[in-house]
């Protein structure tokens, strides 16, 4: 079953939905941050179906998330490492896990981010890049960009606030 | 078909792919990002199908990412916002979303963020609260939290880096 595809949307979120949206292409993308790189070890950690990796296994090389290297010749064995768009993903998977920690877990996360040369605690947060302000609903509005089709443009006008509340009536 | 749970893995991440890790409502929850509310705008902003909308409204009624809001008697009408829970996906679209710039936008994206009251240009980046530092491969590990269970804890002895680079043999 291969849905409906979003990449017609001219909205990069779209977009990335698109490439990385499902649980199975996140999942092993964030097994694959643990070090894992075998076939049988994908298995044995996910505990996908070994037809359902070979497909997206597939489908993560097709996306140039994942590559593949040749380890051993007799018997042919590959092994499977995050490919530089592979590795930029870690962001996203950290703010799901800030969001997961947050509303999944309130008694304290089963796992926490540490600094790995001084071992400070690290926390995960979506901030501007210039001024380091949290982004949240409500602060952050949408606008053209400097990829925005004509029509784009005219469709949105002024900018757009994202997660603006509900005007009391 | 309802793919197998990742809810039993004790990571905040697999939990959050669970609730979150599905095009459609990753999708519906950006555009009820947008402003939209009503049923029929999601279709017609989206393209999902009617019944597909409905049964992932429901979903995510469940899951308390979206409320229905009776605002018609007759005919009876809702509308759908977003609960705290599910406005707080927002730094999570924003990370895929400067994801989905980088890589699938290379001449510019079409849409760009913007500070509501000053109109300066934002960029999301997934940093450490506590130091500003941008989180990325090779710079973050992972390491039992509050609350691990004593199996993890046993498991994972030592820090592990997340997408530690292949070492060369």
């Amino acid at each position: 079953m291969r849905r409906k595809s979003f990449e017609g949307m001219e909205c990069a979120i779209a977009w990335a939905i698109d490439q990385l949206g499902d649980p199975w292409t996140l999942l092993l993308l964030r097994t694959a941050f643990l070090g894992v790189r075998r076939f049988q070890d994908f298995v044995d950690r996910t505990g996908v179906t070994p037809t359902t990796l070979t497909r997206r296994l597939a489908m993560l090389q097709d996306l140039d998330l994942l590559r593949a290297r040749r380890v051993d010749a007799r018997p042919p064995r590959d092994e499977y490492e995050l490919t530089e768009k592979g590795r930029e993903v870690l962001p996203v998977l950290l703010a799901l896990g800030a969001w997961g920690a947050r509303w999944g877990f309130p008694r304290g996360a089963p796992l926490e981010l540490a600094d790995p040369r001084t071992g400070a605690l690290l926390e995960a947060v979506v901030v501007d890049r210039h001024t380091g302000a949290p982004l949240r609903a409500g602060a952050v509005s949408l606008r053209p960009g400097p990829g925005a089709s004509r029509a784009l443009k005219a469709a949105l006008k002024a900018p757009l606030l994202l997660g603006a509340e509900r005007r009391v009536r």
